[in-house]
């Protein structure tokens, strides 16, 4: 018993000690896969670009109603895929893990382009914040909402 | 050493026995500012609006830029509180803690209310994310983002 509480201690020690050192590697995970998945919506690729959503993830889009769940966050995407001259680029501006590394929030900037009832290319700017949680070792997307800067 | 070390071992135990009760209370508390903030949005009492803030939060609202720290946000909720026949209450619909807790995110909805251009009142429904971060003990957001559904 005292030799099992002995090892717990250790071992919790060790998890207290590599907290700073988890909390970048978790913010460069997460940077990571924001590249990854801004390239996939960029790319249109729509089953990567559900991918990153955790399966009870949920997406609050600007004038729809909130999408929880990945069949209807794919609705959603596939929806901003089909608009003529769709296009996408995001990034995080800021990261912020929590002690714990099991839950993360990023806010950053997205540029969306889409082709106006004239067929031009409209430029848009806007912000976004995305919630994030570990899940089984991986983290995943749990909130998604953005909106315009104009 | 043996004692410190048997010692701290019963401590992270307690704490880590503790995380499901303080995960509640945790809850139970930002639930209750909640419900403190939106009273105090829908009364237009500015200074207790802003004041469930941390100094270094952002505000980012639909059709403006990010605003972050105290004073940018103040001049977005008085710009608010400013348009004729405002009124607002909102409530999270779900309210999720790290582990560590120290951070927390909440999903909810909102309801608006400003009278159109002919002066008749004018409501609309949006939802939120709201980040929440503990900073001495005490919970503030950290960022806020909602949008409208329609």
């Amino acid at each position: 018993m005292l030799r099992k509480i002995l090892a717990l201690a250790v071992l919790l020690l060790a998890s207290s000690v590599t907290f700073a050192k988890d909390a970048s590697a978790d913010e460069q995970a997460i940077r990571a896969l924001d590249t990854a998945w801004s390239h996939a919506a960029e790319t249109k690729d729509l089953d990567k670009t559900v991918s990153f959503y955790a399966d009870d993830a949920s997406i609050l889009p600007p004038n729809m109603p909130i999408a929880t769940g990945k069949n209807a966050i794919r609705a959603v995407w596939a929806q901003f895929m089909s608009m003529p001259g769709f296009s996408i680029t995001f990034a995080p501006s800021k990261v912020v893990i929590a002690k714990s590394g099991d839950m993360a929030y990023e806010i950053g900037t997205f540029q969306t382009t889409v082709n106006d009832a004239q067929g031009k290319a409209t430029s848009s700017v806007g912000k976004f914040v995305v919630n994030w949680q570990k899940r089984d070792g991986q983290w995943k997307v749990v909130a998604d909402i953005f909106n315009d800067d104009k």
